[in-house]
């Protein structure tokens, strides 16, 4: 039996986890750092008193714990660890944790970073993204188990490097979060009427207003780490550089040089028409909810 | 039989009306500048040959032009309509269209502006929205046949003054829109890979970039005609400053101002959890969708 520590094991993403490993037969630990053995209890797993003791006796340690604080972890952590055991994250950034955990782990002991594409609000991981980073060193023994256990639970799985994660992560989450953030911080500033404009809203604005309103729900210490994603800082100044052009032709009642940077914008795009065909089955599938 | 002329008949939207009213037992006909005769065949109405005399004619003259050129055309038909008629239109802006129709329709020609919030891709008008924004003078006789018949088809009514209605879509549209077509110019600029990209998605950022594609892919013209909203200008510059304060924040490390922005916005949206258990569903939506 495969005995794996999730430390941060007590938040809602080691929580699912810990359930996750524990109904495929794995001998589940968790630690938190505000100690609630209660959560423990109710996940039907032990709570590891002595954190440093279950971490010698563990397979698998699995970090989930906010971005900032995986550096400092797994130097208390990893060097306590076995010979031929794992240590992984499931943090959203991968650079930075994963130089960690190589840092601190001894020799003979394998590190795999992996990124969830989906939170704990998701019930389960079918046709969900996870993209795995493996470290410089082999992850030999562990690598195939971890990536056919998720595969075989409908997971897609994507093998990129930590850089190139944190590139395209910086534009996928990092971007899109930053606008929707910034959407969310001119609602404030205008003081606009959310619930009130809903009467006025189309399913398309509805969807977006439910994005910035989910961002604004979750765990928002994730939000700001994942702005410091070192790969982000170019692309939000780009993305205000853009706006700026756009609003300044807008203001100056350009209707040709919005029309053609938003053709432009749409050749570089390319495949525009399926994502209104895809976009339009989500609007449907959101007026049957509403009738539901 | 009621008898409508649709100007602008030839077109999506137009069509999309022509059809609607058709299916009422409305007698139809359509006119539209680049003299598509075929598209009246294949809707089974008439094409109206001389523009003025089927004015004359009509009981209705439903104008589904580009937002700019309304003015213009209201000025050519509306002194022909006849007492006891009806001047309405389906654009997205409604101060600068409603004043035309009222300037140039002669006393005893109703006046009605209209709102559908939803495009031509639709298949009908059941769960979405349509804004009506009556005119100044009296529509004592068309308003309420339009609206019950709306009404009737499964659409919310909402009315506004023509002023509230782009107070209120210098966001819900224009600030929606901005937002996506700014993300649109960056992914152009960064040369990002949005196919190549898709692999490493979650359905929260494939939802995300879908309706940038779905923008980019619609009537551009329309886009940026609803920038020329006159309450946009301020909302897109709030934007602007909003996004320059994170950005700051995100540059310089700032995690806890970063945090508090986003607490800040989350109070005064409200229903942040809500909105998230919505946005829940409709991820589950694509899920099945991918599937599927």
């Amino acid at each position: 039996m495969t005995r794996m520590l999730v430390v941060g094991g007590t938040g809602e993403t080691g929580s699912w986890f810990a359930r996750y490993f524990k109904a495929k037969g794995f001998d589940i630990a968790i630690w938190g750092p505000s100690g609630k053995v209660a959560i423990a209890k109710k996940l039907g797993v032990c709570y590891a008193l002595d954190i440093i003791s279950e971490v010698k006796e563990s397979d698998i340690v699995l970090l989930s714990v906010p971005i900032n604080k995986t550096s400092e972890v797994a130097k208390q952590i990893a060097p306590h660890m076995k010979p031929g055991s794992l240590i992984m994250d499931v943090t959203s950034l991968k650079t930075n944790p994963l130089r960690a955990m190589e840092m601190y782990a001894p020799k003979g002991v394998e590190v795999l970073g992996t990124h969830p594409l989906f939170g704990p609000t998701m019930p389960d991981m079918r046709g969900q993204t996870i993209i795995l980073t493996p470290a410089g060193r082999k992850t030999k023994k562990w690598f195939p188990i971890i990536r056919s256990l998720f595969e075989s639970d409908g997971a897609r799985i994507e093998v990129l490097s930590a850089e190139q994660h944190d590139e395209i992560m910086a534009v996928v989450q990092a971007l899109t979060h930053f606008a929707y953030i910034g959407i969310g911080a001119t609602l404030r500033s205008l003081e606009f009427d959310v619930e009130q404009s809903r009467k006025f809203m189309s399913p398309v604005y509805e969807i977006m207003i439910d994005f910035v309103g989910r961002i604004l729900d979750q765990n928002l210490d994730l939000y700001a780490s994942i702005q410091e994603n070192p790969k982000a800082m170019r692309v939000r100044q780009t993305f205000i550089l853009e706006c700026m052009r756009l609003c300044e032709m807008a203001d100056a009642g350009d209707h040709e040089g919005l029309r053609r940077t938003m053709e432009v914008a749409a050749s570089h795009y390319g495949k525009t028409h399926e994502a209104l065909l895809r976009s339009d089955r989500l609007i449907s599938s959101r007026i049957r909810d509403k009738r539901g």
